[in-house]
């Protein structure tokens, strides 16, 4: 298999990371709809609540119909996620990581739970394309400068992945080194796109089409006023485990499950989760460990048992503590006392079932390879069953 | 401090273990309650529905009114669970084991972590109480002509707690070997009783009477017709957390919540959870670390977070594959498929989530140390509120 | 089995802690035999180098001949380590743990793990005294007026262990609550008593008479001039694969490892090694987890390749921030840049090694329970041997 | 960056893979200097003493003198061990694995920690090529009808890395998915080229030229006749800190370790090593990690303490137990009691010892990128130092 034949695939890729950014923020979030999620979340209900965190998306689409490896239908992309904006490389954060069910591929791993470092951005794109991501990311890191000035040290960059191939043609390997630097470069501030963008192109999560969702939660001042941040990039869960706000939405609502015979997703939990988990908090790496372990709390308030073929991985870091990871002398460092860190938990577990809920809700329907179709969450069907359940709450003053 | 005050403070102990269990199953479970749970429980909804395990309690309970250390109130226990009954030491089963949130204490995990393997009873008992079950438990192998028959080799025994400090004179040190030899000797297959019970007897769950709870699910022919038993003690969350079938019951049921300026567990997330998970299914060590893990799933759906004091340990074991352990030649083993385990951890998550409510459903109301007064879930405003929302089963037929 | 007949047989236990003190310091330790160790040890070539730190032993000696159980021969005890002496369960220290394998138990580690600090002392006894250790300190921090004024907060005590039953009555449970507030109380700074001393009293290792070692190493001002510490339970190994600063002692002194039938631990690998490393370099959890992985490799260079039967299990600490631990507000720290920790590392490897060679010069010829008998290390013969080798350096300057 | 200029700079890369196998046997290696090794080796002393086993190399040497990123110098390459050879797609082996330092990356770790299982081939290659490697390695089992045949299910490969950039060319991404292609499909049993070779072709080890070692040794029949086989990439450790049976090699040794200014690998502890441990003994998931782990010990016999900068991932698995990872049914498994992996630790830390005294030995020296020289082991200095300290065994007899 040559190179040769990608390159000349992906001269037909439409690009359209961040185009959705501007009708984005029209549609309704999850919350709007009437969901009665606890907790208060960030101005923008957003991992970008946190100052200094960029997201950027790389969405690919091309073509239709029939699978033709190495030509389409092509429905991924990739997402970056850049801890300290452009000072990400140069200034790295205490980060902490946890495996729930490690059916998937986080890289970077180890060194983060070595060093209680996370060096660069965060990565999330299709399974197949991981290794493209990370080569792609040291190029980039290189292209800046960096290692450093002699280009003596190495890079061991995060990159995680979902599993696409319902709708992508993951064995095409339509990512290139171009895509992960137009994430990167892309990357930036305020509302981050949802749904169908980035990594989160081609996902699918409880039988409905998913993607990247964000959710923030804003603490009080009594506790420190922090902000938690999560990213998701949703593709998980079989529909009859779905539940929303406690109530049994997947059994209600049990539309678009059965569009093929091979199904897969649709019918089976056979993907996948990544999170993202930040803050502003000043933690260190043993206590974002903690934080990250909650996250599986949050996916656990949607439904899901987290299945045998899920990669259900979590990174969590913190801005605080700029310059921690200087090299020499001694480096001072503020920290968050265990004894204080329940709301922070509280605000994990919150924000990940909202920025999942949120991927759902932003989704759209999608077909893909071999004509595969995967409907968006039926925003209607949801109210109705909240109002069964009385639990729709009354969102009229948003 | 010297042991001689301890012999003659326990003088006095009433001992109540199984004395309950008579009445035990006349009292209506969670399910009976109407509560709308997931998937199919075992006969006895138990966790010994699993052939082969038994459960013992010793319930410790005198004196009221005023703490004096050492004198009492008393209001605590020991439980203990035989994997394979009174072959319990002569056959280890296979087992791994997860802490969600290590505010707490399971000894003999090491073990259980390098060899796969649990070679004796799970006991638990309250914080202050560890080191006298755990020599005990060496004691009454030692007894039995084990370790070996020279004498020669160690034992590691698994004992877990959880903190009942609110109302009971925890340190004084009221559990003696003699309680946990009870415990062990008086173990038995069929209904295990639960709620104020063994190593339950003084915990407080969501703010309510919390103890002992069990539930199991029975898998289907199709796969392979396997029960998951789970047995919890239950001494975890914050009331306003409390989620009974995806229902806010903690946010509506607010009674009983401030008995004392002291507080403690009936307004913080103080407390812990201890669960074992057992299978007959035929799983192996790595196998059972993915079920123990699911407990955690099983835990969030009732609301907790887990709360940085919360000791949220979690061991799981099968009892498949008898004489795994011997110490010669080579073992023939059976392993249920990967593949196959997604049935195994729907049953850990819905069988947790039960077993936790029955302990809420079991207990009854308790005053203890400094008259502290703990109130039972009231089971009518339980029902009320299942109704407000639309989740109250028709269990008639029951 | 009745507490009463305990102790009636400890009544005639002779207690012996720190009464070799005096003497100790008179017998040449293992450099001063001209083993060519590396690294600059500090003043007292002792974990007490570090400011703060206290270690006490009680030592539990008593009978001869033939094993009764509950009678004796004992050859049994305690060792105490305090990170911050009297401060100790006033100031958690920052720590970590590894377990290199896992058939042994050290209580207290899943809030190590959690929590990053260590929050009282660090006690070592024998296998089936642990249970009484962990209570006893329990009972030592209620004394003191711990866990808090109002008796509400738990303690998870650090109790570690290794086998002594081919000397010891190790089923007799001779270990009392005395004897564990006796090395707490007692435990002081200055020189440690190694050899057949508290917790050590009793044990094995490389088919020598083992038990308590300790040694230091202190890093030039260019490193930071910290110090770290290491002390010892060596209770591992079998003799051939004795090396001692790379001469394979153990293949070349074959003396005293037939002298009984049942032999054990004179010929097989059965034993375990506890390894406390402690440093006064700035270090923070997730940094002294790895210090506590290299005190493998000081074992390894030892000979031992960590055999099924051994509890190898190691925790670090660092006595610098003090108050960490606090629970309101944030704290400030100062943590060591992960690339200067080299020095640390290398000084951690090579005072494990020179801390079990400690141990083994020394330890004296031991006789107990059925007149095993364990004999020293021949300290003619080792210089011989290293002599052989070209590897005895000359130590007439010290 | 475009992946064209790459392409191009490949197109004068010469392909040596394999060639040296010829004449790689005739040197000799390192027990035939006169090293006293422990333990009876297997028939080739190598990995591939175990039945099935398959090892593939490609090494990629371009260029001489200044270092032009993308252009050269190239001393690079890729290795790919097939555990069951053409086999290792369709039967995945047991495995588990240790990271004793994680400053590098192995991918797929955390599914073969999950499932317990290796599903593919393990490849090992610099820093900057796990990406390209972990990709190529999909599109290899894509190319042969893997996944599986509707292509639906994912890959998750194993590519482990060292850092060679003091010799190669490490930013100019020269690894390219045809040598991955022709170290997989070269791959076979038989002799092992060691050294200069495939992933170790650019390593520098204790400050001499390091790269590919293998060794085995093989059990007698009283302990099964089980064999274990280690190959290493050998990129560690600093010169002072060498051992070779125990010998101080290193500071006696002190010649070439001072040939550049920026001198990196030849004064610090920058490096890495990788180590996969192979054994047709029948150890299931969980005793693999215990394999693992004893890689460890090996590892600080030859005088390394795992500095900073080092990432000292470790992977084992064994090749019995065909077909136990069939996805229906049940599956029987034979499994060795843990009791009886002693001389299964002991084989697996003497020949990790051995596997990189092989890679040193067998490593010639090397210039590479801007000029940096790296001098191979002078064999004839190694003997006189083994003599000096009257270790060096009389080999006349091989």
């Amino acid at each position: 298999m040559a190179r040769h034949s990608f390159l000349a695939a992906s001269a037909i890729i439409t690009i359209l990371a961040l185009a959705q950014l501007g009708t984005g923020q029209i549609k309704p979030r999850a919350r709007d709809l009437g969901i009665p999620f606890e907790g208060t979340p960030g101005a923008l209900n957003s991992i970008t609540d946190i100052k200094g965190i960029e997201v950027g998306h790389t969405t690919i689409i091309s073509g239709e119909g029939k699978l033709q490896v190495g030509v389409g239908p092509v429905r991924t992309g990739v997402t970056a996620i850049l801890p300290r904006g452009k000072q990400t490389s140069n200034d790295p954060v205490f980060a902490g990581w946890f495996s729930l069910n490690g059916n998937g591929e986080m890289t970077g791993t180890t060194w983060v739970e070595e060093s209680g470092f996370l060096e660069g951005p965060i990565m999330i794109t299709n399974t197949h394309s991981v290794g493209v991501v990370r080569d792609a990311v040291i190029a980039w890191r290189v292209k800046q400068g960096r290692p450093d000035p002699s280009g003596y040290w190495w890079s061991l960059p995060i990159v995680a992945e979902t599993y696409d191939g319902f709708l992508n043609d993951v064995n095409g390997f339509h990512v290139k080194p171009d895509h992960v630097f137009q994430a990167l470069d892309g990357a930036k501030a305020g509302p981050v796109p949802e749904g169908n963008v980035g990594g989160g192109t081609g996902m699918v999560c409880y039988g409905f089409k998913g993607g990247i969702g964000t959710a923030s939660r804003k603490l009080d001042q009594n506790n420190g006023g922090y902000t938690v941040g999560v990213l998701v990039q949703a593709n998980f869960g079989r529909r009859n485990q779905l539940r929303i706000a406690g109530v049994p939405v997947g059994t209600e609502i049990t539309e678009g499950t059965r569009s093929s015979s091979l199904a897969g997703p649709l019918n089976e939990d056979v993907g996948s989760v990544i999170i993202v988990v930040a803050t502003d908090a000043p933690l260190i790496a043993h206590q974002l460990k903690r934080l990250a372990r909650r996250a599986a709390l949050g996916v656990a308030r949607t439904g899901s048992t987290s299945g045998d073929g899920s990669g259900d991985i979590f990174v969590a870091f913190s801005t605080a503590n700029p310059e921690a990871a200087k090299t020499t002398g001694t480096v001072q460092l503020t920290m968050l006392p265990n004894d204080r860190m329940n709301p922070l938990f509280e605000a994990t577990v919150q924000a990940t079932e909202e920025a999942i809920v949120n991927a759902l809700v932003a989704a759209e329907t999608m077909t893909g390879a071999d004509n595969h179709k995967v409907i968006a969450l039926p925003q209607d069907r949801l109210k109705e069953v909240l109002k069964k359940y009385n639990r729709l709450a009354d969102r009229s003053e948003r």
